[in-house]
């Protein structure tokens, strides 16, 4: 086993364990859509011997995540590409995911995305996708753009799309829910006490 | 590396990353309250080289636990105890949790509980705690103790404490919080629908 440091997604945890269990050993093919960053999770499934394949449309997340991958010796096979348009086949992924990145699209966005992803995950394949909820502190904050969909600054201005409890339950009805959890997270960032809100999906076509 | 499963308790991750980012490499010695069953969390921390300590009052998970240890050539140290009376020195861990386990116990004893992870665990060291929440689908079920307290029938008669979303802050008043999180899980069990409630807290000493 190579030695892949702790993935601070940790709910990836649980979707490898799942995957694990809901599919077929042998060959599993997953596939990442924002899959960069200087510790790619890819690298958490290539452990287990997934064949990997990850997207980012950040070209710096790309490089940093080769870079991780070349110093293990991971062949994570990460590149630039578009979630809402994807370059893969039909059916071409036993699991597919998306972890706190979705959300950073307006939300006819997030749909297209998701229909892509339904696309390329097999039949009885799983998915994974998160969403900021309207718990979270900065819901309500930056230029409104309709629908808990804002423009706000990070590093520069970025969207966040905020949904409420049951709202991403839609884009699922053709799917079977295997977990949905609901988080609230109260933890120390640079000095303050903030709260984050997410909700997380498992989910098999 | 050793070869160990995918903990079910994917929060734990999470702790071994605080544990790892907060706590001074090489003997870091941690100890598990419920440290039992056929898949010990404490192989996770053993794996990253940590001296594991573990209690458990039920002999049965204490077997299992040795029996996983001893297949894959982990000296995980876990025996028989009384997590309201722990039987370790004063400031003897750098880390301490309970995860899923106190809320097996009335709230007097759970209050005994944490006093005495607090007792063991060494100043700056770190604890995880998880309760159950009064958002869980069997907060409600079987014969009222007072207080969220109920006795349900698992396999055998078991206490239930569930608490309000701010009723453990109370506990904690004398650490520093790293981490609170509030979920609520839907899953598909034995063919249902279920609605689980936790709160788990990350704490410095």
């Amino acid at each position: 086993m190579t030695n892949v440091s702790i993935i601070k997604q940790v709910p990836l945890y649980r979707f490898l364990d799942f995957c694990l269990a809901h599919t077929k050993e042998g060959n599993r093919r997953i596939l990442d859509c924002g899959a960069g960053g200087n510790m790619p999770p890819l690298a958490l499934f290539r452990q287990y011997d997934f064949e990997t394949c990850g997207i980012d449309s950040d070209e710096k997340a790309v490089e940093e995540a080769r870079a991780y991958g070349e110093e293990r010796g991971l062949a994570l096979n990460i590149q630039l590409g578009d979630m809402t348009a994807l370059s893969f086949e039909d059916s071409s992924f036993d699991c597919v995911y998306s972890y706190n990145s979705i959300f950073h699209m307006k939300k006819t966005e997030v749909e297209k995305s998701i229909r892509e992803l339904k696309r390329v995950l097999k039949p009885n394949g799983l998915m994974f996708v998160n969403f900021l909820s309207v718990d979270d502190f900065r819901c309500g904050e930056g230029p409104h753009l309709g629908d808990n969909q804002y423009e706000q600054m990070d590093d520069e201005p970025v969207i966040h799309s905020y949904y409420g409890h049951e709202e991403a339950d839609l884009y699922f009805k053709d799917m079977t829910l295997l977990i949905k959890e609901q988080r609230v997270i109260q933890r120390i960032y640079e000095g303050n006490l903030i709260r984050q809100g997410f909700i997380d999906y498992i989910l098999k076509k």
